[in-house]
């Protein structure tokens, strides 16, 4: 293992805050946010710090991959086969239930991914690897979604 | 997309530590800490930033989702599907293992979500969507359990 | 619930970024890198803080467990359970991918993981519970694979 040489900073804290709010327009879907992020107020006034990414919602996620569409498909492929959409779930029974959307299958799958990230921040863009792209999943759509976006550094 | 007007904020930075300690009765069960965290030490001093929810424990999780009792029963039946507890484990084997708790699947399903939170924090309450609540999973309980708390923000 | 008393601190922000190299040796592979995290550059400026590890990779993921070796066996037979290396994946198909690495399972395992953790930071040490480690999962080596390091505190 290597380390490189550190940079350092020492200021005052700066905090920006935004919200970003995706349409989405199928049942589940991958949207791929990396160029919205990138242009989101704050970004260019922070030489060191971290975005972090918070959708507001409960049948949403946020994953940092490859957005190579056949692999797209082959994410969703999985969420699908380890959380089948019509297995049997209580959060889908009336008796026990208030829920009418019948998408416990989209809660699980939320939950095996994340609700989440933090970025880090340089020079005012976001740090990521060659592959590395912002993914967005919807998995109870369509619907107009909002993710909560702080940007904090110096 | 659209993205919303930001707030700002340029001011020294400050950090409040706590540690936030759960009495678990069970061997798989979901806590609702919403409420707790929300009156964690140091968040009403905070107009914005973050609240870091750190578990400090291999066999827990923390997962931001709804906490409808019905959902919370899918999930816990989601995570022993997925890994079960009386699956072929290594860790479970007196032969290659000291642990004498049999415990592996509490490891694997915490593998499978995760140990850790990032809130954002606004006018000192945590933001979270509506049906968005705080979960702790125990799953090797019942157990006194300790989650470290950091606010940081300013 | 019982919550501790608070520690508090009024300072400005540091933040110290480096890099962290990983040369990996098999196909699938878990490195324990608590002990280089432990000695990372700016850790030891930081009373209060968070480190912010962040893997550049798209076949590799970042979790906190026990760093047990018959656990950590375990580990990898769950994701190559969960996410089998010779699954029909679309990813792995040349009539629809470019990619020649046919490592479909690779990204899809990452995705249950994570790729990003932050840990909380006090009198320059991570905070980690008594059987926590920093675990680093390699899913398409052998590689030389970076980590960006952000330790941001006061």
């Amino acid at each position: 293992m290597d380390i490189s040489s550190p940079t350092r900073t020492l200021a005052p804290l700066k905090i920006v805050t935004s919200t970003l709010t995706v349409r989405t327009g199928g049942h589940l879907e991958v949207h791929d946010l990396t160029d919205q992020v990138a242009s989101l107020p704050g970004l260019d006034e922070v030489a060191q710090g971290v975005v972090l990414l918070h959708t507001l919602h409960t049948t949403t996620a946020l994953c940092i991959n490859e957005a190579q569409d056949a692999l797209l498909e082959d994410m969703q492929a999985l969420l699908r086969r380890l959380v089948p959409e019509r297995g049997d779930y209580r959060h889908n029974d009336p008796a026990v239930s208030d829920c009418n959307r019948a998408n416990a299958w989209s809660h699980l799958a939320a939950v095996l991914l994340s609700h989440t990230l933090q970025i880090p921040v340089e020079q005012g863009r976001p740090v990521l690897g060659t592959w590395q792209r912002i993914l967005f999943f919807e998995m109870d759509g369509p619907q107009t979604r909002r993710i909560h976006v702080q940007v904090m550094g110096a």
